[in-house]
């Protein structure tokens, strides 16, 4: 696989990638700082995700600079190609999580007048939704097919945790009126973590297509389960 | 601009803009027909908007792998490059936008029991948000600033419909539990109309990327009318 004989396009490659994990990296930490201003009634917290935003986004102008150079200069082919269109879309999701943690922040700070309910079922499912950006993130760093269908094997338990849990919140909402902000409070949060598992599949896809070239996004669970144990070999 | 001598090369960079174009249209049909299917109680034209959602899955699919192939075989640099770029973040943008008049039209199919509140209003939100769709698809075809300028200017006050629509609803909700249901759907589907033009603005600032070279996803209305209006012509 000698692709790129280059070796300062190698280097570009791999700082294109530590940049992505870097960008991955802050919205993890984002996610789970606003969770945890949720638990610990910590406005603080909350505070600092909003402000640290800016240095998702602007990861997200100079990885997308970086790779219009690249295939302006480099003229990547194959696998190399595949890795920078990754890239190109991964970035976006990245970013669209770094905000869904930010309007999780802003949802915390109006929480002192109205509590969420049961924060321990929004933990609970910040923490799955954790585990399935760890799987994405994991998954392109170190080009991991099986972890990348952990990601989005997990998606499924996600939804059905999101959907019981908002059919818990309309329970409290009908039993006491008093209760329909926290409600919906409650329930913008937890649509929130689930989107943000959402655009962590779509980076496990993604990451699918990089190391396999074919694109799953729209085929059934069995066929992408079938390409990535290689059964399939030819287009889908 | 004698960019691309290339005849060939010339004829898949208009092919490429007509299929986003092409595909935007799909997108802006499902949307006015999932809201259609809501105003005449409808539930055919809602199934139609499902089962037609693979049209738009599928031309993601074949645009993504158009430009995979013109970037591995033309190696375009400068404003083709700017526009496959731009392309590559578009048509992610319109596939959720199809995404998201999907789930319009499953929120429909729930309303027989629970009508939505004051159906005039989401239709006048969705009168604003496809008008800022058209801006944004009118902008890319026609590579026009104002265009792209003005669908990001309506972003504000979409926004605004949208937060008061949401308050008129928990009005409802507290004055009568019954309505609980019928204001939470009436609030995702209005919900999902202010995401769909909340990609229409990501596309237009692609557009405005695309001819202008500058990225203004990141930089505040007053930076971004003065790049569009040229009075700046260096990096942000």
């Amino acid at each position: 696989m000698k692709e790129h004989t280059n070796k300062r396009f190698e280097d570009e490659l791999n700082e294109l990638k530590n940049k992505i994990l870097a960008m991955g990296g802050l919205v993890e930490k984002a996610t789970r700082r606003s969770i945890n201003s949720l638990v610990k009634h910590d406005a603080k917290r909350a505070h600092k995700v909003i402000e640290r935003d800016h240095a998702i986004n602007a990861l997200e102008v100079e990885i997308d600079e970086m790779t219009r150079t690249m295939l302006a200069l480099r003229q990547p082919a194959a696998s190399d190609l595949r890795l920078i269109m990754t890239t190109i879309k991964v970035v976006t999701d990245l970013e669209r999580m770094g905000d869904l943690a930010e309007g999780i922040a802003e949802y915390m700070l109006q929480t002192e007048e109205h509590p969420v309910i049961q924060i321990s079922s929004l933990e609970s499912l910040a923490d799955h939704v954790l585990q399935q950006v760890n799987d994405a993130l994991d998954a392109f760093a170190r080009r991991d097919l099986v972890e990348a269908l952990a990601c989005i094997e997990k998606d499924k338990k996600i939804d059905a945790e999101f959907k019981s849990m908002q059919r818990e919140y309309l329970t409290y909402m009908m039993e006491d009126p008093r209760q329909i902000t926290a409600g919906l409070l409650s329930t913008n949060i937890a649509r929130n973590l689930e989107r943000i598992g959402d655009h962590a599949v779509n980076i496990a896809e993604m990451v699918i297509y990089m190391i396999k070239g074919h694109d799953i996004r729209h085929v059934d669970h069995e066929t992408a389960a079938a390409i990535v144990s290689g059964r399939l070999n030819e287009g889908v």
